[in-house]
């Protein structure tokens, strides 16, 4: 049986975590959709810009929240390869994104589902919806490679 | 009795933050101290900025890292007038900042001894040592004084 096709905006998620990994980053891409319309996208580069901060999901809101003038977010829908760690996590909540698809789970650095579950908190300002496991073998595998390389390469 | 001297670097980070309410943002100050000098600083700034991350510790720790050409900010000090929130926390750890510094708790949007309790997860990656209570007051004065003015201006 055919595999449920994934939405297109995982599957340019999913082709940005590949650039990533091509770059030498962890193989993680996150794309911003508004209407419909793809509006902002992302991939892993802390390295190469030299930025803590800059995770595929945070990335690609500051593209959309420069691109529509206004650092709320309002009915923007984030799809992103892996879990959501505390930083974007924390971010997603900021930037008041509706709708949160994402692939594979993080149990080590993931903070949705894992760690703190920041959309759990009573604390927290705004719970996107939320859909995991949207690509996750796809992503998992991607991020399995990429470590396995690095391992082989004592990198 | 004199007060206690603020450390020179939470005085800095209280004029940003006084510099953050002059712009009509929420007044946070944030600077970053390696070997002794300030290498960044920042205020909040999202509205002017359209950027849902941009707040004072995320500014700094941008220009740190873009300064030092490190996504890791070994051996650097952060001091912020606000309890960091858990966008601001993750990166910090992400970051790998040596020792926090922090003014005024905040119970509402904290991550640090409110909330997520970032730093006390078991799955956390990293924890500085944590100073708070820096210059407490006179942090807390600010974000008073600048909720007061924006009830009494109904904006």
């Amino acid at each position: 049986m055919a595999p449920f096709p994934l939405p297109e905006p995982m599957r340019r998620a999913l082709d940005l975590a590949r650039i990533a990994a091509d770059w030498g980053e962890v193989p993680v891409g996150a794309v911003i959709v508004k209407d419909g319309a793809v509006i902002a996208e992302g991939h892993n580069r802390p390295r190469e810009s030299h930025d803590p901060t800059a995770h595929a999901e945070i990335v690609a809101m500051r593209m959309a929240a420069a691109k529509l003038g206004n650092e709320r977010l309002d009915g923007c829908d984030l799809y992103v390869t892996l879990e959501p760690c505390a930083m974007c996590a924390g971010a997603i909540a900021h930037a008041r994104i509706a709708r949160l698809y994402y692939g594979a789970d993080d149990p080590k650095g993931g903070a949705v589902v894992h760690g703190p579950r920041l959309f759990a908190q009573p604390t927290v300002h705004h719970r996107p919806e939320i859909y995991d496991g949207i690509g996750e073998s796809e992503a998992a595998g991607l991020l399995r490679a990429f470590f396995a390389a690095r391992r082989s390469n004592g990198s």
